[in-house]
């Protein structure tokens, strides 16, 4: 292993010897002195080369000073030199004298995209794109977030499953499904892993999660979808309703937003000028019908014919949440049965409402939970008022056919988290590589 | 919330008042007296109920004694009763006397499934074969280990990746690949996330790591491979030689074996009579040539006709270090460049060789790992060397023409790591729901 200082821990070091790497950033070769800004994945920092004279004056070509000359942008080193502490440094008041250079990788002169470049374009040289470090920042946030939300569930003693992405019928509906070709019969890829965090519900598994890959043959273009998202889940028994489940969720976004302030609020706020906040616990909750109502109290009637939101009414409603509670979450719940999944639990004694949320984040919703239906007969019935056919999800049904838990649980796509939590204005930002209809390079 | 407590934690609790909820594992419905077995994720508790009797010793048909009457294997229910302290209970010396019983749902009274069962079988009922408490082990054990991998990871700041499955070309080869229906166009299912996480390296992440699915179209039917799987990956920049891989390979595997350990050597003594051995650093290491040799002196040819071992040599020589070294784990080293993917570097100075290895666990394989070539026109010689296009495989050349550091990392098999550590017959055993050329359900 080459034995590198991390830039971000140069600043601490005393002056003297180091070996450092990373790649090119810019280089500026003067007549008497040359500047490299090289960069890692921790930061930035100053390599300073005075050009050697002859007793004539004349500048030498010796090196490194050649090598420095045919440095590109982008271009892998690994350079040794002596640090030095010098407040008149602009970038991190040090600098680092070069003593020696080791070209790994010479980059192609041509750089493809500028920073004003378009996404489509930064989408498509995302290896560069992500060289910069607020791209980077976001990724380390991801991950900090991610570990935090598993601590918490592993704390919890919570199962970790990974189901299968390979399925023999639809999860969830026909529509927006990916077919495979699968030796000599079909496989769809799971649109969500609902059916298979509900099984552990029947194996008594008690309380589980998953991180993965979500799909579907979404033809949209918004900011919002992706043919291809991770998909955070979690599912939990002996549940009394929904109440439980929005209980967990609030918990687990807590511990996620708890851990990236502390680790990387300072560098959201110089890279994002975002704040961000920790929400207090519980999340308001409103009755989607209320909710309706107040919207159309600020002025703005949802122009729909089922009883669902829209884009602009979780807008709204979101605005009456941070002035009335000073709060960037709220729980919508109570869905009509009508525009949720045959599998959300109905209220008792009222068939037209479900035990269900959306959770709202800035504005946007960013995940779906509910009571689960555990009672098979009820369950089939539920099938049959949304004209689905039986016999495809034989396989789930017997799930409950030989006993289950009451359980609940929510999926969340973490990249509309991420998206909403730095401000970003596309989930594309906030994707290592995004899938949508028209791309799937690189 | 049901306000249950946990049937391990009983126990430990003084005689009185408590709610348990769980399945019906088993009924004895004698005539003066009743016991359920319960069971919950955490354990089974002995319930008993004795029969009331009218003024002429005629026993009543009240509650709960008819609801335990009607108790069918499988169902699941809340109960309350009061517990008992007893050293006569075979079953961890405890009972609960029963207060009053809530059913959630009645199993189908026909199991379909019994534990003398054939695995297809156990696989067809895959959510009933996983109440038994071997199989409810294998999570947990695979919960903590990922979660001690993942923590080693973090700890040392290495980046979360979450790379697309969804792919416009071949990962590696274009045989064993999934075709899915991508709209317009063709879309192929990853077999490992090898590019992306080499993209990694290209942005300027340092250290990244992925667990997540990865999906052959492989119609093998062996006990060891699978059509979809979960792969850990992991990659790091800047070392010097494979060494560097193989040092953080043993290193999580380390943390890994250490906390499993910890928290469930006990049970898995118990369940599946296996000790775990947390071992020691370095791993033996082995140049692949001086393992056939070594094989060979043992009396054993391996029958191929490349410079490859085939699984009879590897578990020869797991049992020879096993002799030698007291160790479960084998790194075999420098495999031929002929039976390597052409993105291995080769050795400086005798092309023949790569800088790759394959870590041996009680015998078989479970990892792969190698130094990657990072210079761009050695790269494309290799490509050649192999015969393969280059131009569907521009889009992973342009991620070293622009610069890219030395690096390195590994993939393995999640479910072979733990049919190995728990001297499991299958990867089926081990695996949530399987996938293989038949079978898709459930």
């Amino acid at each position: 292993m080459t034995e590198r200082v991390l830039i971000k821990n140069l600043a601490a070091l005393e002056d003297g010897p180091v070996t450092v790497s990373g790649w090119v950033d810019t280089v500026r070769d003067q007549k008497k002195v040359q500047f490299v800004v090289l960069r890692d994945e921790s930061g930035a920092v100053q390599l300073v080369n005075p050009r050697t004279t002859d007793a004539d004056g004349v500048v030498v070509a010796d090196e490194p000073a050649t090598t420095i000359s045919g440095l590109s942008q982008g271009s892998f080193i690994t350079i040794t030199g002596e640090l030095k502490h010098d407040e008149r440094v602009k970038l991190g008041g040090i600098e680092v004298k070069l003593a020696s250079i080791e070209v790994l990788s010479h980059a192609i002169p041509e750089t493809p995209i500028a920073p004003d470049s378009s996404l489509d374009k930064r989408m498509d040289w995302r290896f560069l794109d992500l060289r910069n470090p607020k791209q980077n920042l976001i990724f380390r946030i991801q991950t900090t977030f991610e570990h935090a939300l598993r601590t918490y569930w592993i704390d919890n003693d919570f199962i970790e499953l990974h189901t299968p992405k390979l399925m023999a019928s639809a999860s969830e509906s026909r529509a927006e499904l990916f077919e495979v070709e699968y030796f000599d019969t079909k496989a769809y890829l799971a649109q969500s892993p609902q059916f298979f965090k509900q099984m552990a519900q029947s194996a008594g598994f008690g309380k589980i999660f998953e991180v993965g890959p979500a799909f579907r043959a979404d033809p949209s273009f918004t900011s919002r979808h992706a043919t291809e998202f991770t998909s955070i889940d979690s599912e939990i028994s002996w549940i009394d309703s929904h109440e439980d489940v929005m209980k967990l969720h609030e918990d687990l976004m807590v511990a996620g937003f708890t851990a990236v302030k502390a680790k990387h609020g300072d560098e959201i706020k110089a890279l994002f000028d975002v704040e961000i906040a920790v929400p207090t616990t519980p999340f308001p909750r409103i009755p989607l019908a209320e909710a309706k109502q107040i919207v159309k109290e600020r002025g703005y009637e949802v122009p729909r014919d089922d009883d669902d939101m829209d884009p602009e009414g979780e807008r709204q409603i979101a605005a009456y949440v941070k002035e009335t509670y000073g709060h960037e979450f709220v729980f919508l719940t109570d869905y009509a049965s009508s525009i949720r999944p045959f599998y959300h639990m109905r209220h008792e004694g009222d068939s037209s409402l479900t035990n269900s949320y959306d959770l709202i984040f800035n504005g946007t919703e960013i995940s779906t939970g509910a009571q689960r239906e555990h009672r098979v007969d009820v369950l089939i019935e539920q099938m049959k008022d949304k004209g689905m056919e039986q016999e495809e999800l034989e396989f789930y049904l017997d799930f409950f056919r030989y006993g289950a838990p009451s359980h609940g649980g929510f999926g969340m796509g973490l990249a509309r988290v991420l998206m909403l939590m730095l401000h970003q204005t596309s989930i594309r930002e906030v994707t290592y590589l995004f899938r949508g209809p028209t791309r799937l390079l690189p």
